[in-house]
């Protein structure tokens, strides 16, 4: 067991769904306080494999140690943080309508909705993230948080990473009393097909390229019955540099930006892949330290050969100048690229300009008239970030920030939009192409609902009722009656 | 003006598409007691044109005039049941986390996240609800009190009463100071497809048969930007009744079962298609009742020829018996229609007995063993409603309860499905092909969310933020702060 793994077979990758169905209702069925030790255990069990796992990261995805050993801590953090959720029960949304005879539209009955898990969900890791999301990361951690059994695709990345991390929690697992089926991976990309396409599995998790994203998406779609596919793509996620922020903090805001679009290879969903900034900035010392950085290993050679093409395809734009071509140096990787147009040739080829090149390259673009940067925003697809940096005065921001918030899921003020914080009002999506469900998160608390269903209980007498909508409270939820927070 | 209004042409389609899109910043930018009297605003404007609308909705839709006023009265009730949900604000969502040095997985910023309107809503009324459900009904109303411009695409079965409503409800709108390109009425079956297709649309609203929604729902998944479909689509409303209960209260449940399918001529997408019973249930004085019965005109040619095809179809299947065939009366409609058949028919057949049959007839499948009820209940699709008529004790009660409600989004206990409640915990969606949506609901406080997005804005200045998120709460609006609620 220490080769690559070997492609699931179409017959075993139907007795994993069997068994996942088998265990829904199982999972479903346990309290909260057992399902949220499942959660731990599994956190635990990755914890104390950490020696056995970092250096498989390593080496299948070329990150270095730093990142991988945090990496691991943002997982295992992740499934300590939905065990809390799930004991604290505010997601269930138990809503309580007492009978009322007096009910303006007519007498109304007793009506009592909560959640409940959706059934077998697919989860595709990502290349980029070999732990916090995939196998047992985000979407793994939610639906399991939620009560779906898990079958992970193995990203081709990380294969042997994911055999490991999946032995990990799926002894964790069994050892905390889950249902054989609560959890599994499988290998190759026809199975992934197959997964999106089997009639057990009642929901997707992805996150990846927009091609890939959107085959698995039209799959998905094209089911006898549709399932929601929850997929997170591409984004570029433009940062806005204000006149008045650019004169205060110059280098400050360029150095920022350097080294959030050269953390990790550039190889994040989040990376600043366009700055506008006004035409009087200083790039010089930007080139500088552009100039100044290592090359670092590209996840694998596919992204590789992506991000050479598109770099080729990106510099090779009408008004794209580069600033610093960085140089593939084979093993050790590639070094940063810094291109430059003007705002004009952003406004006559946004398509070319804005199409996501994931790797360590990232566009300035020059703008003269500040008053028009709601119109360049305006031009923007669907984006998972868009940041300003500028200063409270500025009488461009409220409108600026306005129009952002229409393409964008999350909007930073001074900030940089790569690390981000799984927390409660974290939204990591937006409109198409940055997720191909706008309305729902892969990351922060909220991210569990994308795999339950409301279910409403209509005159059920109360020993019959989930526990969580029983007269008594007895889970000790909150809970809404009659609209309002039940005292 | 008092024809039957033309099909929208191409243009003039272009025209009301770019007006929602410019009037959904400004809808979008309204404090919520605006917007509340804006919803208040068209349900007295219905209110008062109750003398003009009634007669148009009899004529068009053959339903009795105390059906069209109750119905009125339910719509112009959600029109304000939205408003005051607008003003109490928690549908915002709004969830303060706070910057946070030590928290678990690195130092995290100030984080804070909202729902924000998703943009114009293309909503197709159905048929059968020509106020309710239609041109200033349910998906209307909960879109423009998202705060999201509204495109309906009137139901060729009550164009004009779609016109007059629509005039009605523009007036009002207009006179509560809301933008143009709020709300506008188009017709043809054409126009509709384009406006699923149309780059400004953002959503889709949608209630009516399987083969009409799974052709608009395949559109709209097929866009270069796929956008969300709320569909609610067909279900047989199936009602399971225990031996102890036919023993305690046969007649009354039979009597009550008459009652609930021939409703409204057996038209409502919640009409019990499918009735359980014990083989020693005694049928005669159903079967007496249901021969008594009054004929009533259908909604219109199309479905009174789309029952007939589904009658005969239903009564030609396999180990069906006809108890009682309804008579096409011509101008006075159809008297209801009972059908019988044996548990083994229905699970030999399950995709042809379960097959909606739109219109007043209904199915009754004895079983002999009460034990076998989940695995009959395991072979349905999805469904809006489930229903058991039981006693507590019944012993198979638990895991029959479990198995609908892994299928239905409504279980009911000793009720009927029909006439659906307007409520904060109702739920009026379901698995395929019950909804193309899941996750959602068409009725009720929570079929806001569905045009809604989330936007979350990091560490981005208190004047520059949207007046929910503010630290002062200036709107009065019930938050989260670091995942508890706001004291």
């Amino acid at each position: 067991m220490t080769g690559i793994p070997a492609d699931t077979t179409e017959e075993a990758l139907d007795r994993v769904m069997e068994r996942a169905a088998e265990a829904a209702p199982v999972l479903a069925a346990m309290r909260p306080a057992e399902r949220a030790a499942l959660l731990r255990a599994a956190a635990d069990a990755l914890d104390s494999a950490a020696e056995e796992l970092v250096p498989i990261a390593i080496e299948e995805s070329s990150l270095p140690e730093p990142r991988c050993r945090g990496e691991l801590g943002r997982t295992t953090f992740q499934l300590r943080f939905f065990a809390d959720l799930v004991e604290q029960g505010g997601y269930l949304e138990a809503s309580i309508d007492r009978a009322d005879g007096k009910w303006g539209m007519g007498p109304r009955p007793d009506v009592r909705r909560m959640l409940v898990p959706i059934g077998p969900v697919a989860v595709f890791g990502a290349s980029n993230f070999p732990f916090a999301f995939s196998t047992a990361g985000g979407d793994t951690a939610s639906a399991l948080a939620a009560g779906c059994p898990v079958v992970v695709k193995a990203h081709p990345g990380h294969p042997r990473l994911a055999r490991a991390t999946g032995e990990a929690v799926a002894a964790a697992l069994a050892g905390g009393g889950a249902p054989e089926g609560a959890f599994a991976v499988v290998y190759g990309e026809e199975t992934g097909r197959r997964a999106v396409l089997h009639p057990r599995t009642r929901a997707v998790g992805f996150t990846g390229s927009i091609p890939g994203g959107r085959a698995l998406f039209d799959l998905a779609s094209s089911r006898p019955d549709p399932i929601p596919f929850y997929g997170e793509l591409g984004s570029v996620n433009p940062v806005f540099v204000t006149r008045a922020a650019m004169a205060a903090r110059g280098p400050e805001i360029l150095e920022g930006y350097a080294g959030s679009f050269t953390q990790g290879a550039g190889q994040f969903c989040t990376k600043p892949g366009v700055l506008l900034v006004p035409r009087e900035a200083d790039l010089g010392p930007l080139v500088a330290d552009i100039e100044g950085r290592a090359a670092a290993r590209l996840l694998n050679d596919r992204v590789a050969g992506g991000f050479a093409a598109g770099l080729d395809r990106l510099s090779a734009r009408p008004g794209v100048q580069v600033l610093v071509r960085g140089a593939d140096g084979g093993a050790d990787g590639w070094t940063p690229s810094l291109l430059a147009a003007d705002a004009d040739a952003l406004l006559a080829d946004p398509e070319g300009l804005l199409e996501e090149c994931f790797g360590p390259a990232s566009l300035v673009v020059r703008y003269d008239d500040e008053a028009r940067l709601p119109e360049i925003a305006g031009t923007l697809h669907g984006q998972l970030t868009s940041t300003v940096h500028g200063e409270e005065s500025d009488e461009v921001a409220p409108a600026l920030l306005a129009v952002l918030s229409e393409h964008a899921g999350r909007v930073l003020w001074n900030g940089w939009p790569t690390g981000v914080s799984v927390t409660h009002a974290m939204h990591h999506g937006g409109p198409y192409p940055a997720s191909t469900s706008v309305l729902h998160t892969s990351v922060g608390s909220t991210a569990i609902r994308r795999f339950l269903r409301p279910v409403a209980y209509q005159s059920v007498p109360d020993p019959l009722l989930p526990e969580a909508l029983r007269d008594a409270n007895p889970l000790g939820i909150p809970r809404l009656v009659d609209g309002a927070p039940e005292k």
